[in-house]
């Protein structure tokens, strides 16, 4: 198998989660691979990211998106009475769409022999902007040219 | 063919326009292809992002745009007289680079059995922050490892 | 070889060090690729961007991020006294961290027969946030689907 889909469920409204072991576990499946692996979030509302797991960091990084793109911010697309064709459970959300662009919502980590290249105070983390809620990420493999040559 | 360059022409200062659907024709040419394509914008002051094309959020991304990176901003870029080698028709756009760093300008889209693999909501989307301009964006295949063993 | 690290110095708080030439070696050494090459910074204070190496532009860089992302700002990743497991030389760099989620820490380049596809005021950049360091980046070599038919 050369794709997973991981289905993670958020708890707070903003929250970052560690995806690393589950692509780890995914890309070592494929003895040798060289190449990388895409991780892919599928949702509007979330970002997929690479930094440090540091609490207090963490914190810093929920303020932060809170002063830039505020969720009580004049927004337009929170005018729910003024858009058309919307689910009676639509949220408030502009903010977390903004945060998500920032940041942006897919990385590809490198692959040698099966084993993620990352430096030290590297995590793979998927960020709840709009939680809580279930969320899928979509991984998927790509080689490097290892074809033979015919 | 792996690679395609799709030739596009905005309009405005700002606009967003969807290129989920050139991306997908492109991708169901390859049948049967598991992994992924590339799009990637050619110019330093477009943005390629994946989010939802809901009008009034696109307003709010334009006015949050300005607001970080205003195109009235005291940008030493924009100083024309300072700079060496500039065409006659350069443009003042210092704030069109900034918020292509903030957005990104590049996208990778999963592909299964030759679908794009996007939640309900994402559509692949070219932004023009310094319009109205003919735009490139570069399209590339990239393929699982999927070659038979020798 | 499908994968090489580049080692590169910083010398400067924050610095533009355009790596597209070492990029283009490593790709022409592939003759005839086609597909794309990972450019991943190996840290979590380095960000990784294509843009323009105009010298101006990289001043408004520099004072746009520390006007969104303050050094000084009041971030709790920087109270060393309140964190565990420290070494006796961890920098006060949270503004780092946060400005390279802003920009990124990656890009994709597309190849086509062994030459880089980017647009012509286009560089590849690494930006360090937190310096002077020793910085490494991964450079990974992605083949388009180019696999004989058995």
């Amino acid at each position: 198998m050369t794709a997973q889909t991981l289905h993670l469920t958020s708890h707070q409204r903003f929250q970052c989660l560690a995806i690393t072991e589950q692509v780890r576990d995914f890309v070592r499946s494929q003895a040798g691979l060289d190449g990388a692996v895409v991780v892919s979030g599928q949702h509007t509302t979330t970002a997929v990211i690479i930094n440090e797991m540091e609490e207090r960091l963490l914190v810093d990084l929920e303020q932060w998106l809170e002063a830039i793109a505020p969720s009580a911010g004049p927004w337009k697309h929170n005018d729910l009475e003024l858009r058309s064709n919307i689910p009676a459970d639509e949220p408030r959300n502009a903010h977390a769409h903004l945060q998500a662009l920032l940041l942006g919502n897919q990385v590809v980590v490198n692959v040698k022999n099966a084993e993620l290249v990352l430096g030290t105070y590297q995590d793979v983390i998927l960020v709840e902007l709009d939680g809580p809620r279930p969320r899928q990420v979509s991984l998927q493999l790509i080689a490097s040219s290892t074809c033979p040559k015919t």
